[in-house]
Order: structure tokens, then C-alpha cells, then sequence
């Protein structure tokens, strides 16, 4: 490993992104406003941590981590859009179609989407072909129909599905564990990692990325707007999915740690066959202290206990 | 060349996106309802036509044209959003946004861009590294910031542009100029063509593309709604670039007779570099004859005079 904690800044999320000069000046505001109020970057510094644990150097963890975050990022403004979630402020600032219309905002989507799968491709062309089409098969698989997208839709039309903690996990496994498993796996597959090291890394996506979504449910429902920096208690209002509202507060804290511990049993599994690995142990540290902030109380697993 | 004049049919259209079993209902009804309905598959046999005459095999160039098609699909279905030219027929049935709603309509044309990139890193996989570097950039630079979406965004602010020819061409040239380059130059690429063959294809490109969209904005204004299979006459009501309301009718038939002349010299260079693109003669016709139709009256270069 290079550095302690390899990430990608504001400048390589604004620049990976060529503006041309004969730019139409109001879609080169809205991508603008867009890049320069970036997220916490939590995602770009999984896939550098992960690419360093498989001893690949920063600079081609860089393209993967970028792609993924413009993945990331042109997932929320299309979130964001009045015909979905009809949010009106992101990253602490202005939703980007609130500030320069929904036509303008879904075109900025788009520009990152062509933008990051071009990267994808620069960041798996050093690879083998069979590890290519893998990567790539697994890309296809998560975004589309079978991941994001998919949980998109079921968001969508939440108000016709059973409003159960089986239909909330069903839309977080679209929207929220596809693109924690391409941060996870990717890069892992791209480093050579085995096969049972993926189906472990796939796993931990899972649990994390249910667990993580709880949190961001509970959140909507216990904490003021202040702390989310975005629109909050809207779930209720929108009828929108939300494990804390469909199994009460305690049943998803429950099922939180549920989730927590699984992950702690597949995480102590991955690291005996990669040790390197380690840092994945302060981000679930980083979960449980999540939990422990949004509700004011531990984890039935408390921190190191799982060892 | 294998057979006459292969494209693809309504079932490789469909069936090259494969839909899992636990797609949200309303998600795979709107998806299907673009699948079912496809256009006249003019760029598919575009692609088959130069792969052939390249000595690629259908089998090569099938995954090429079908992802192009659904590139140009999903850029229908953004257009005709409510918030973009807000249409309600396409391909001769409702557009998707109008009957499943804008959010699920985002998705389906979302699917079909992830799938399109699938089948594009398919189609180059066989390719030397440099090609596929080379084809990948096109790609990206033909769609994004440089392309097709700077000149839909163009598009959208036309009414703060100047009402005139250079407006109208340059937002052409990034609606539907980017998707025929994309059409006549990806699968010579990926055939080993030259780079002035390529040169003289992306003029070609160009000149059909800015002339083609020229007989459409004619259509808009002279033709009647059953000759269009979609919502007509709609520049004019929504402020949107039209070169015929623009130039007027009798300039902008100058003006495409003017193109159409200038892309003959190129199609004859080309020939003599490459004689087996002969069957770029029948689209160039194809092309007059359409704007026989639309005017009712003959190019100023009759078919067969650029000989």
C-alpha cells in the first residue's frame, strides 16, 4: 500500500470530466454545479483501499474509482428528479434540476454515465480479456436490469408492493447493494482475486449494503434535516420505501445488527484468505458507530467482538 | 458479402436484451413496449452493409447494430419527454413516458443504454487493443459532451440561440449527425479501414446527417401526421431549430441540394479507395427520393450525375 488513505479529490472529479469548448454554457453549468459539489468520496476510497490490498497502484484504481463515483452521482440526480423522488436539495446545495430544469439535469446524468463507462474501460483494457468480459459482464449486471435499475423501479411503484421488510430489502438490493458490490468486487476482480474471495467480498456488499440502507432509513425517519444535508423525512410523505417505517424502529435496529453480524462472520472468513483486506474491518466499525449516532444505541455485536 | 441486404429483425431487436425473472412488472411492460416497436432498422443495415464490405462476418456485426439501435432508441425516448419535446407518438404507437410515466420511461431508455454499452464492448472485443482504444473513444466523444448531448442540450435552449442556419446545423450535428458517424465509421474501424477512409466516411457522415435531418424539418412542416408515424409540426409550436422555418422552404432545398452534392464528391472519392462501399449510392438516392417526396420537386443533382 502507497499511502494510509488513497481518494480521489475535488479536482479529479471535476477534471476526469473534459468539458470541450463549444459547450452549450448552460449544460456546462448544470456539470459544473454538479462536479463541484461532489459526495464524500466513501466509495472511490473502498475501490483505492481495495486495489491497494490486491497491490495495484493508485493510478489504476484512479479511473475505476471515478467511474464509479459518476455512476454513483448521475444515479442521484436522476433520484432527484420531480418525476422520482422529487428532491430539492443534495450535497448542500440546489438539486441540479431545480436549478437548471429536469431536461438539463437528465442530460448531465447522462454525460457522466458515457463519461464513467469510458473509464470503466480504460481502467479494465490492462486486463486479461477473460477478466475483461467478467468485469464488464458483472458492470452490466449491476447497473441494469438485474441491479439498479431494477430497484429504481420497484422504488417507484413501492405503492403497489406489500409493504414488508421483504420488499424493502428487495428494492436496497437494487439501488443500494449493486453499486457497494461493484465498489467491492471490481476492483478486486481487476487485482486477480479468486473466486471464493469475490463470492465473499459479494456477500459482505450484501449485508453492509442492506445494513447501510437501514441506517439512511432510520435517518429519515429520527434525524433533522440538518445532519442529512439533504431533504429528509420524505419517505413517509412520498410513500416510499423505508425498513424503519415498515417494520418499526426496533424491529430495523434488530435486523441492522442482524445484518452487521453476518457481515462480521463473512469479513472474519475473507480475511484468513486475504489479509490485506484488514481495512474493511474500520468500515464496519464505521457502520456500527453510524448505528450508534442515528439511534443512541450499540450494536448487539459491539465493535472487535466478532474477531 | 453474405447475403443482399441483412439487418435485424424485430426478434433480435428484442431479444438482444434479455429481461430476468424478477423484473419489476411495470418496468418489463414498458420495456417491452419499446421492443415491440421498433423503427425501420436503417442504422442496423447501415452497419451490417459497411462490416460487409469490410469482410466481417453478420455474426461480427450484429452485436455493433443492434447496440447502435438501442443508443438511438433510448435518445427517442429522452427526447420526447414532457420536460424535452414532450411528444406522444413514436414508431406509430403512444410514447412510453405517456403511457407508463416519465420515471419508468428514464429507466426503460436507461436499460437500453446499459445494454448497448454491453454489446458495443462485445463487438470490439475481438478488435487489436489500439482499435478498440480508438472505437471506444469515438463512441464516447460521438455520445457525450461533444456529441449527441451537447447538441440535444443545444436543442433545448434553442429560443436564447439565433433563429438561423448555423444554429440549426450545429445542433444537427450533435442530435443526428453524431449517431450516423457512429453507424458508418464504428464498423469500418472495427474492419481495419484506413484513415482516409474513415475521413472521407465522417464527411459523408456529415453531409447525409445535416441533409437527412434537413428533410425532416421539411416533413415537420409540409408533411401530414400519418406520413411521419410521430407527433408533427411541433418546431414550430414549441420554438424548436428547424432549418426550414429558419431559411425558409426554398433555402434550406438549396441548402440540403447543397449538401447532398458535396457528399456525392466525397462518396466518389471514398469509391475509388474502397469499391465494395458501393451500396452507399442506393442510401444517397434513397436520400433524393425522400426529398422528392417531402418537396415535390428534383435535386438539383439528379441520381447518378456525381458519377
Amino acid at each position: 500500500m502507497k499511502t494510509s488513505n488513497p481518494t480521489i479529490g475535488l479536482d479529479d472529479f471535476r477534471t476526469s470530466m473534459p468539458l470541450p469548448g463549444a459547450l452549450d454554457p448552460h449544460f456546462e453549468e448544470a456539470l459544473c454545479h454538479v462536479l463541484d459539489n461532489p459526495g464524500t468520496f466513501i466509495r472511490p476510497r473502498m475501490v483505492f483501499q481495495v486495489a491497494a490490498a490486491y497491490g495495484r497502484d493508485e493510478a489504476s484504481a484512479k479511473d475505476l474509482a471515478i467511474a464509479l463515483e459518476y455512476f454513483h452521482t448521475a444515479s442521484l440526480v436522476f433520484d432527484d428528479l420531480p418525476c422520482m423522488d422529487n428532491a430539492l436539495e443534495r450535497r448542500g446545495v440546489a438539486c441540479v434540476h431545480f436549478e437548471f430544469g429536469d431536461a438539463t439535469a437528465i442530460l448531465t446524468a447522462l454525460a457522466l454515465i458515457n463519461r464513467a463507462y469510458a473509464l470503466i474501460w480504460r481502467a479494465v483494457s490492462q486486463a486479461t480479456p477473460d477478466v475483461q468480459s467478467c468485469a464488464l459482464t458483472y458492470l452490466e449486471r449491476c447497473l441494469g436490469v438485474e441491479g439498479l435499475l431494477n430497484g429504481q423501479s420497484l422504488d417507484l411503484h413501492y405503492s403497489t408492493l406489500p409493504h414488508n421488510c421483504g420488499t424493502t430489502e428487495r428494492i436496497a438490493r437494487g439501488k443500494t447493494v449493486s453499486l457497494i458490490r461493484l465498489t467491492l468486487v471490481l476492483p478486486a476482480m481487476l487485482g486477480g482475486a479468486s473466486q471464493r474471495e469475490i463470492q465473499l467480498l459479494e456477500r459482505i456488499a450484501l449485508y453492509w449494503g442492506l445494513a447501510y440502507q437501514m441506517v439512511d432509513d432510520l435517518k429519515d425517519v429520527l434525524d433533522g434535516a440538518a445532519g442529512a444535508r439533504k431533504t429528509v423525512a420524505r419517505d413517509i410523505l412520498l410513500d416510499r420505501p423505508n425498513a424503519a417505517t415498515a417494520m418499526g424502529t426496533e424491529g430495523a435496529v434488530a435486523r441492522l445488527t442482524r445484518f452487521i453480524q453476518l457481515g462480521d462472520r463473512t469479513l472474519f472468513r475473507l480475511l484468513r484468505l486475504k489479509y490485506s483486506l484488514g481495512f474493511l474491518e474500520k468500515l464496519r466499525n464505521g457502520l456500527e458507530e453510524e448505528l450508534v449516532r442515528v439511534t443512541g444505541q450499540a450494536c448487539a455485536a459491539p465493535v472487535g467482538a466478532w474477531r
